[in-house]
């Protein structure tokens, strides 16, 4: 980033700008200096650019030019396209970056106005509105980048924490942005016919109803009577649980110090971030399908079914494995890098875990260690944020391209599990 | 537990008897109070019979009870003592309890001889003798509980952490126990014809020698030049790291003080001790071979196979399913419990899921807070226990075994995971 992002007219060092830029693209939201106060309007509006850019994909935006200059798509670039948002047909794919372009705005639009409902009182017409747009843009493309460094630094939204509206629309947009273009579309197409949606929807929406509702009733019990809750009504507790609940999965906004929250609920805040959001959407994580899918295989096991069974629907084996892959991959790198941070800063597992499956899981929540870490610690964090954002699969699956798929021909041997 | 078992004279109470009685039959090794110092010789050689049979097994004891007695074993009970053992075949289950019984004798025999080196000209001969028997003996069923409270109460075998015979003996009969009757009986058919080997047998003793390996690396570099190594010569500090990198799994005796590890130990020693054993073992966790499959998933994604392969053989998609849930169940068991006890006790995470994981996996190991916990935290930890050496697996085999395996017919559905 040039000189002139930066607040105090000096250019920022090369890894400031390279940590900064990274996590802004991922939308993953750590940063090494609070953002209102290290950089300049200009930089805010780099960061903002870059957020909008990461959040609706590289490839629904050079798809979308493509498609206004009226060039033909390649069936390659098309294929790209695919795997970037998860769908499950190559046709349509045009038709659906338009959608995606639309819908991203009009919920952008609308989380600005009502957060202008907020801010502008407060700061101004202008001042009001921009922040208004910042925050909608970033709560929306899970990016959880702040400017509330205005009131104190490095503080998220726990100045605007006990306010129904900006708590509601944040959390609204931060949910509809993290189910994903596919549901979308999908409830665009049949409305309130809750049977013909897709499995994929059916699983999608189970799955975040269930992370939502546990997620604030737990956070609820564990905070009950704690120092977190301090001064708070039993709305405020409650809002104030349901967006911890949901800042997870993936934003990475808070509400509340979460140094102050207690040893459970930051467990729980890794496990969601962990889970993080829905394919084909903004969101990291390993995605709600695959831990509803790894859960149910208990439930397959119980009930003795050869078969992982949902909503009348057959769920294949390939996709347990491709689920089993997932989760070693991510729970691998996360703890393997936490405990190498640990070791190099000095610093609890506690709080180095929490940061590396933040990054990987592009949540961008922190318990404030991120900027104090060396070089390496921050490349570590960077290339996690890269990994997280590129996807597992898809690294997998580009490392690999040039091998076909060999059916294997070996003898079965049962071995003993567990 | 009676009076008489009491060191006082008076009974323990009733929880203090149920925990350690669960805890020696299910060899975990948790305590309440220091065996030494709070249980008479009578209650100390009650808890060392509890440890030799949960040790070798019920099912052993009463296959080999009828065996000698000449009755004829229904196909059921063969079907059970099959199951406690994980082997694959029916056939030849009286012939390998008879082969369990006298390789467990033998080797506790051993170990007690070499212990007896130790303790001997200690303790005198008749009191060093017990205490070789009943460390030999604790070590091989992976128990870890030990008389060392004369020196100093709750100590593990701290006191002798830096004697090479008491370490590798203590590591050789951990190891030994922990990688399962069904390796041994390989072991000895085939002696040095690797080859030959059943594919459980390689991936056991390539998935031990892994961990083993590992485990101790990581750990030697991980307190290099930390507190926990101080006064300790280089090796020393070898014999500290190998043993605590064996101990997890899931013998649960220490040489040295857990709680000035550092957390990147700790949560190293977390992971192997859910890791555990391997199966037909004393051992508990999710076993060596469970991991092995679900790491070897990322590797068959990357080689874009079909079909999970190793050692020139497949593996069948069941047992990936069956690796999934088991590692799910027992994830979720630990984190849940770990935060139940966390919210109830006011301890941090790190400590309740050190005890949970090394209560479910039956390891045994601690970081202290087991003797102040309240009731209602001691039978969760109980619970764990029984839940852990019963095995996951089992449990909910046994809760469904009414159900006959149905067959779905349902259509597939494609699904985004990742
Ligand atoms: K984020
Ligand atoms: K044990």
């Amino acid at each position: 980033m040039l000189p002139v992002s930066n607040r105090g007219g000096e250019a920022a060092s090369f890894m400031d700008a390279w940590f900064t830029a990274t996590s802004a693209t991922c939308v993953t939201g750590l940063v090494t200096h609070d953002t209102y106060t290290f950089w300049s309007e200009f930089g805010q509006v780099v960061i903002l650019i870059l957020i909008q850019i990461g959040g609706i994909g590289f490839m629904t935006i050079a798809i979308s030019a493509l498609t206004l200059t009226r060039r033909k798509i390649g069936l390659s670039e098309r294929m790209l396209m695919q795997e970037s948002v998860a769908a499950p047909q190559i046709g349509g794919i045009v038709r659906m970056s338009k959608f995606v372009l639309s819908g991203t705005f009009f919920f952008e639009g609308v989380g600005a106005v009502l957060l202008a409902c907020y801010f502008v009182p407060r700061l101004g017409l202008g001042k009001g509105l921009y922040y208004a747009v910042f925050h909608s843009i970033s709560a929306f493309c899970n990016a959880g980048i702040d400017l509330m460094g205005y009131y104190s630094p490095s503080s998220s939204l726990i100045t605007a924490g006990d306010s129904y509206l900006v708590g509601l629309t944040i959390a609204g947009l931060i949910i509809i942005g993290g189910i994903g273009f596919l549901v979308w579309e999908d409830l665009k197409k049949w409305k309130w016919h809750i049977r013909s949606y897709k499995l994929h929807t059916k699983m999608v929406l189970f799955a975040t109803a269930i992370l939502i509702v546990g997620g604030t009733l737990l956070i609820f019990v564990f905070e009950w009577g704690k120092p977190s809750m301090e001064g708070k009504n039993l709305g405020q507790q409650i809002l104030c649980a349901f967006f911890q609940a949901v800042t997870p999965r993936t934003a990475g906004f808070n509400t509340i110090d979460l140094n102050m929250l207690t040893d459970s609920s930051q467990a729980l805040m890794i496990s969601l971030m962990f889970i993080g959001g829905s394919p084909g959407s903004t969101a990291g994580g390993i995605k709600t399908t695959t831990m509803l899918i790894l859960v149910l295989t208990i439930w397959t096991e119980l009930r003795k079914r050869k078969d992982l069974e949902l909503f009348r629907r057959r769920v294949e084996s390939e996709a347990i494995r491709h689920a089993c892959c997932l989760m070693m991959f991510y729970g691998l790198l996360s703890i393997g890098s936490s405990m190498i941070i640990s070791t190099i800063e000095n610093l609890g597992m506690k709080q180095t875990l929490f940061e590396t499956v933040s990054a990987l899981c592009t949540v961008g929540l922190s318990l404030g260690i991120t900027p104090g870490l060396g070089t390496v610690s921050q490349i570590i964090l960077i290339l996690l944020m890269f990994i997280g954002r590129v996807g597992g699969i898809t690294i997998l699956i580009a490392f690999t391209n040039r091998i076909s798929m060999i059916p294997s021909k070996l003898p079965v041997e049962k071995v003993s599990v567990g």
